[in-house]
């Protein structure tokens, strides 16, 4: 054993992917020292996806003016990285909920500097764009990221604005002659990792509308709004995008970006792994190391080990899973996808509640284990 | 990995060492259809450890009437292993709790059966005796055992009689002349995993007692008449074998075998290594499984796995730890003695409550994944 590859998930609510990264390749010098190590934390689109990437892959950090989740000034950032030729952008770099802390508003959030963001990028030149959804404060239908790039939003009385969550329903015509050029030659990848709908039961309204501000009569107009942009995009655009899984992301950011940038809504993991060249990577290394917080029948978890434990399979090349926790619902899916073999870090039969604080711990030890094993075959 | 070894402690009230050898070695063969398997349950000198060491060894099982805990008429069995040269024999099988149920009573029960167990495997010529003692339901200090065997206890008025927990008071001289002479001949080992004197505040009346169905004012007696039973060996054998660790185990028989039998205590895996030819057994395999209910700061167990680990590391044969629960505490230790890597079984974040019950299943996945693990090796 020689080359190892770290890719995780984070552990939601203890321990980001960047973090498992950094405890995994300790312990592997631990035990061998010599050991070529590539850490690549899996993004999943929302905060922190952009340095994700940057920490995975050479790259360069582009700070940028552009306006706030609520109209105000700020300067974000995303990353260039392929020589130049993608930009990752999150979305959560400028209309992310921590932003707004206690004025948190989705009526009045804008998407508009994430527009911002893409017209810069678009401008130095890219082919291809990933955009990360999630943690947002907007439930705008990404209306106002599609204002910053010339769509023109019209109301019945031909008067162009911005519209956000709260005006969606004066939207009465969308006009996508004047959009950014550039676009035309630039690919959007849209990522997310939850399947939610536009609108509805399911939709960014009533799902995510609460955390960022909503109370009920604000989720209810949110909802009648985004089904109202739906039902104009539809009208003027020709496409049906309120029931693609994942349109309901970032406010319903997913719908607006395969409406207006014709973006393609792709996994974190199914991103990072075109973005990275796996393949290149999981020839070289003698063991890939993923892991999640959950492989088990309570979550829908699981893609990115999942994911891997796939694709490496057909490059023969044998994963070791390491999660916060398993049961038998989640092992059976692995094994017959690939994985080789999956280890959860709870040291001592204690209660989540309990051993969250550990975690670091838990990792490290298990971890460390691991390599020990593997190390009894150079014997 | 063609040869493993399973030699487990038991995981206390959840599964013997036998089970968690069947379970191991299930998972073997799973992943290693043509892997020999040696399975050992390491005995602890309580219940089951004659069994334990007729599943590691070959060996007969002796039937023999005998007197029970409550001088009742019973049938009774031990081992005889070594090709009839060596006996193995529990008190809990002639002295048990479990075979008295709601007629516990530590003043009155005895443990006559024993000794009367002992003659019979020594009328058979056997030259050694491991002795288990655990689970017992008397606190004579082996006076029965020993009555059995011709010692006579007499008293003032130099009657002789059999003392029991409730009438050691009324020894007043200890006459071992009349022992039966094949003693002489006959090494007895005593096993015993626990430390407590023979008695005092940790002793066997304090500590022991109450489980065994003592009130207050029992515990009290019981411990006057130990501590008398004491004065009288130190004066008429001329032996202080109060403070001797583990003199208290099996109501202070542990003392009894020591000063009327000449025996040595000796913790159980110590015992077992020796009766197993560990060195022999661990040359041929390729990796020894060993395990404990816990490998933590909170517990004073792990003598299985550290004892295991020493001997193996001299003869340089990995050994992989799969326990029930484990911190930093308990991780030092066992690397620094040669343990190679340890695995808890905790697939999910839940406390013992809920895990205990799931820990047959619990182990056959972790077992299973290291399997899976070794057998990354082979590609």
């Amino acid at each position: 054993m020689k080359n190892f590859l770290f890719m995780p998930d984070s552990f939601k609510g203890t321990l980001t992917a960047a973090e498992i990264c950094a405890i995994l390749q300790q312990a592997a010098a631990k035990i061998f020292p010599d050991a070529v190590c590539r850490s690549i934390p899996v993004a999943d689109g929302g905060e922190g996806s952009v340095d994700c990437f940057l920490q995975a892959l050479p790259g360069e950090r582009i700070s940028c003016p552009c306006t706030g989740p609520l109209f105000d000034e700020i300067t974000a950032y995303y990353a260039l990285i392929d020589d130049g030729r993608t930009a990752v952008i999150e979305m959560a770099a400028a209309a992310g909920l921590p932003m707004v802390e206690n004025r948190r508003n989705p009526l009045r959030a804008t998407t508009f500097g994430v527009g911002q963001l893409i017209q810069d990028a678009l401008e130095r030149g890219v082919e291809r764009i990933i955009l990360g959804l999630g943690g947002s404060a907007t439930t705008d239908g990404g209306c106002g990221a599609a204002a910053a790039l010339g769509v023109r939003f019209l109301r019945q009385d031909g008067q162009s604005f911005v519209p956000t969550g709260g005006t969606l329903q004066e939207i009465a015509h969308i006009d996508v002659s004047s959009i950014d050029p550039h676009l035309s030659h630039c690919k959007v990848v849209t990522m997310c990792d939850i399947d939610n709908p536009m609108y509805g039961p399911r939709g960014a309204a009533y799902i995510f509308g609460p955390q960022k501000g909503a109370d009920e009569a604000a989720v209810k107009r949110l909802d009648d709004n985004l089904q109202h942009l739906a039902a104009v995009i539809e009208k003027d655009l020709g496409l049906k995008v309120a029931e693609v899984p994942g349109s309901g992301a970032g406010g319903a950011m997913g719908a607006g970006t395969i409406a207006f940038f014709g973006a393609r809504l792709q996994s974190g993991i199914d991103t990072v792994l075109e973005a990275v060249h796996f393949e290149e990577l999981a020839r070289q290394a003698d063991v890939i190391f993923t892991g999640e917080g959950r492989l088990d029948s309570q979550s829908l978890q699981g893609k990115v080990v999942i994911g891997i434990a796939r694709r490496a399979r057909e490059l023969r090349c044998p994963v070791i899973a390491v999660v916060g926790g398993v049961d038998d619902a989640g092992l059976e899916p692995a094994y017959d996808q690939g994985v080789s073999a999956v280890f959860s870090i709870n040291r001592l039969p204690q209660d989540f509640a309990v051993s969250r604080h550990k975690s670091r711990d838990n990792l490290q030890a298990t971890a460390e284990n691991i390599f020990r094993l593997l190390k009894l075959q150079e014997r």
